[in-house]
């Protein structure tokens, strides 16, 4: 298993240019795994400014990249005291596949919550009792992923691996990269991706691609292996938005994010 | 009171580049709201591609605009069958202001949800049972686009007006533009803002500058005025996030929203 910093590398080329290295095992069926592209963005984007924590990410997903090499573009849009703006662009022979806007800035690791009452409740199976994701989906597809990461569901929101969905559009668990990697502000953007789509506890579907994916980094998360709650909200006009909960090993929220899909169901 | 269609016009002058003009009433303490400025990028990325209808909207706000003459610049990222993605940036005095990224698809009139018990339940009180918020905010701060729109509260949610916010973090009620003009997907990006900051049921402060704001619009808005929850999720670094739901008027979720925003608290 390759470390999330390993995979998520970038060598910078000149005038904002990067080279990046798209792992074939961060997959699921040869598709990049959409939250570690950002991820790989969001670096690319730290090493250009004074700031080095994204704290908003909004990706626009163009076309699907393959693995193998990949360049990277930044550009920054403001250079202010307290934060950055950088535009980041994910190319494959010369095609733009993905496109990025993050800010940046300096998280401060003495704050606190002062108000986290609008957050859900994470939560509550130990990360033992949960079950591990294997590296086939219930609809047989590879999840190569799943091999390089370790993911675990907590059993009551497990419906769907036995054909079962609970219908609630909810997965909660656990994520931890390998050999134990502390997280940090880049490779939150990867968790807030990391799930299967919520909507397999409504009804299992294929591929279910990301148009776009908005991450808030709210803290620096605290080493250890992260809570997660993934939860679809709509499912109309053959696309779903969810929403992506993170908790660091101290019970904080670390960060939130958003996605819009598409979804071959209705 | 000038229609949101006038006051979001834009004007194509060569190139992928757009004149507009920020009214100086969509105004808070002299500052244009930022959903209003989105729905300008949007109509002018709406403009440029076969597809109508903003469906993904990502902005990051970079310096706030005053009102009056601003330009706009357009680009295709791709133009696809069923969407393109296209960035656009309102510049003024060749500074650059906000930066977003749209995604376009053409909404059909005919879909109807497959699934929708993730999203939160709307607000009970009857629109005239809540009460119109002025033209001044509790904490004595011009709010000009008050008399633009008709934005009501639900009684139950108006503790911050007393100066006896509930610690709740939301707000729920109604918004219409004036004459009833019907909303569309680009005035959907602008009703996503709309509200108040919802901590102002937690604590009244002062500018909550939006840092950064992602609208999905979920579905074509029946006529008639829109249902709306502003939630706060979490307070923390001086930052919040918060949720924006948006119903119309025969109940079905039309468009969400969240948002990064500074706040002067903790």
């Amino acid at each position: 298993m390759a470390s999330f910093s390993t995979v998520s590398a970038v060598t910078p080329t000149g005038e904002g240019r990067f080279a990046a290295d798209i792992h074939p095992a961060w997959t699921i069926a040869g598709k990049p795994n959409g939250g570690y592209l950002l991820g790989l963005l969001g670096r690319a984007a730290a090493s250009v400014t004074p700031h080095p924590d994204p704290i908003a990410a909004s990706a626009h997903y163009l076309r699907a990249p393959d693995p193998g090499p990949a360049s990277i573009s930044v550009e920054v849009l403001r250079a202010g005291r307290g934060a950055s703006q950088v535009r980041a662009r994910l190319l494959q022979d010369e095609a733009p596949c993905i496109e990025a806007l993050v800010t940046l800035s300096s998280l401060d690791s003495e704050a606190t919550p002062f108000w986290a009452a609008g957050a859900p409740s994470p939560g509550t199976e130990d990360r033992d009792d949960c079950v591990r994701l294997p590296e086939t989906n219930p609809a047989g597809r590879p999840v190569p992923i799943m091999g390089q990461v370790d993911l675990r569901i907590e059993r009551s929101t497990l419906g769907f691996a036995q054909g079962k969905p609970s219908g609630t559009g909810e997965l909660r668990g656990w994520l931890a990269l390998a050999d134990d990697e502390p997280f940090d502000p880049v490779s939150l953007l990867y968790a807030v991706d990391a799930f299967p789509p919520a909507t397999f506890e409504i009804e299992m579907t294929g591929w279910v691609p990301t148009l776009e994916l908005t991450v808030y980094v709210r803290a620096l998360p605290a080493p250890g292996p992260l809570r997660i709650l993934q939860r679809a909200s709509l499912i109309d006009a053959q696309r779903v938005d969810e929403a992506c909960w993170v908790w660091d090993s101290t019970g904080r929220v670390v960060a939130h994010g958003t996605q819009l899909a598409g979804i071959r169901l209705g």
